[in-house]
């Protein structure tokens, strides 16, 4: 076969994850038989989420409020249990977490054959946090306060569900748009705690502990030195924070936001800090939407598990919080599936100019 | 936290993978404010693939003819590189894997310090299998001869890239509709070769040889005979082939097609059960096209990679292919990202039963 023209594919290593990911710039040149499509929107007559629809969803198990509130109803966010929760809910705030479970967690039960066909319940929470009591899409428009009291949610259910319950896995997440997997339009995040650890999970607190060890540092304070170091991935630093696209993103066009010093969970940030990043997150996310407008977007708050040390990974110290933004500018195909090789269209850096040169 | 309904999630585990994933059906009922959107589709006067356009793509590098044919030009299946490939073509045929690069691929260089930022060339094939000299957009509108040699040059190309030019990695996939990742409505798969073994192939290899050596049996030859018993999973039989819905699928109403008889490599498939298993598929794709009208879908074939053994998993022999046929009916959300545990709202064995029920 002889070459084709030259293209600049180049693949590049995520040491977190152990994984290589192909960027290929020149995939973007590729014609499309479809369309862009737009997707309908109910109107909010019968959105659960809006104001004086409280009924539709399960009580609130916390509400917070804007410091000018002039009603006792007025509530600016309010976090009530999933009404369809795709784990089960936890009995009296109990959990029934045993050693067993984390080792029903590992590589088989010893002498006896392997088991094909294991399976277990899941216990945990899954809520949602209404982030307004209007029928707003974005979380950009809301004001400072309002997006502030939306990351209190996020850390307070945190600190409830990790602290107080003590599950071994909790995740914040939001999915704004029919292709980040969102179901309705009314501005919301969610959280999914549960009593077993994901595989994948232990694996990256796995490798974030084997870093620790080879090379006396925490993975992401040496990623943050090399960032601030080398700037072409920088998209947007504060005094706590640091906002870059990572040098391997599977996704184009993702944001990882680090804090500066070295801290484990996210639910043990103080107030200023908080206050801090719920503005930073807002900047980003309206980055996004103008550099993709009406694209589809995800963020996560990966903050330690706990529990971690049942599974023979002692990496609580290790771990270093992250909140990562990502629109959703492509598909899982199936070579994506077959392989787990992902393909990027934009190199980080050059997302990361895209991202910084647009007005905020 | 009072309990909510009970719900009927549970978790089951996927050996191969590794991996919890959540099967909860509840989640169906959720309300969705997005409406299913339809993709507009060019005509066929400006599509690459049609016969009479061969001049819009790089020349051919294989074509199959139907034994009906009656002009030269009257080509059944025509395979061309990729015009936008993802990986840097291999030159005259010849390959620079080397040692090098599979240490490469190993978990950091020894002494020195660790690399946070490891870029390398990729080098390979990236070719378009055109399955019809006519604008269609499905296999299941091809004859029965006409699938068969699409099949056919599965085999070629992956035997081409594997045998001849010695690549560690070749994988065949299928992208059909938008949310399956098609850029193009023609039917057509692809086949991406690569000089780097992914990641999470070797370590699904690993796992095949660590169950091959805990359990003096291949992985997939007493999955086979478990599905068999239990016939709950199973969709269709055939004299060599078994399709059934995995015990653990991260997406609902997946079909996994395993040979009978031991084997690892699909290019070593003979005629006979080449054309069965072309037919088989052909009827799997019809019944996710009754089941789910409209949905994108994708399928991938797994066959064993080479140059394993150079990154210390002797797996060859304990390799067993398979076919994995996939309708994108959920979306991977931010928990998915986040967590790498996937939520299934379809039971396998309810989606088997749905998938057997359907006439073909």
């Amino acid at each position: 076969m002889a070459r084709e023209e030259a293209t600049s594919s180049e693949m590049r290593h995520d040491w977190l994850a152990d994984r290589w990911v192909i960027i290929a710039p020149q995939r973007t040149e590729r014609p499309q038989d479809f369309e862009r499509r737009t997707a309908t929107i109910n109107d909010n007559a019968s959105c659960p989420f809006c104001l004086g629809h409280e009924d539709q969803t399960p009580a609130a198990v916390a509400c917070y409020y804007s410091h000018r509130r002039t009603a006792t109803d007025d509530w600016n966010v309010r976090v009530v249990p999933n009404k369809f929760p795709a784990v089960q809910a936890v009995l009296n705030g109990s959990t029934q977490f045993t050693l067993e479970h984390a080792v029903s967690q590992g590589h088989g039960n010893g002498s006896n054959s392997v088991n094909l066909f294991r399976r277990r319940d899941l216990c945990g929470g899954h809520e949602v946090i209404v982030e307004s009591p209007l029928h707003l899409q974005s979380i950009t428009q809301l004001d400072r306060e309002s997006t502030s009291l939306v990351f209190q949610a996020y850390r307070d259910r945190l600190a409830y569900w990790l602290n107080d319950c003590e599950l071994a896995y909790a995740v914040v997440f939001k999915n704004v748009g029919q292709d980040a997997g969102a179901s309705l339009f009314h501005t919301h995040s969610q959280l999914i705690a549960t009593d077993v650890l994901p595989t994948d999970i232990g694996r990256v607190a796995h490798r974030m502990q084997l870093f620790a060890e080879k090379e006396s540092q925490c993975l992401f304070c040496r990623m943050l030195e090399d960032e601030l170091e080398q700037q072409c991935r920088v998209v947007e630093e504060t005094a706590d924070f640091v906002a870059f696209c990572p040098f391997a993103s599977r996704l184009p066009s993702m944001i990882t936001v680090l804090p500066k010093a070295h801290q484990s969970a996210f639910e043990l940030l103080d107030q200023d800090s908080l206050e801090q990043l719920s503005w930073l997150t807002h900047r980003l996310v309206r980055r996004i939407e103008k550099c993709f407008p009406d694209a589809a977007y995800n963020f996560v708050i990966h903050t330690a598990p706990r529990r971690v040390e049942l599974c023979q990974h002692k990496l609580a110290a290790a771990f270093h919080w992250r909140l990562e933004l990502f629109p959703r500018l492509t598909t899982v195909a199936g070579f994506e599936w077959g392989s787990d090789c992902y393909i990027n269209p934009i190199a980080p850096e050059v997302a990361a100019d895209a991202l910084r040169r647009v007005g905020v």
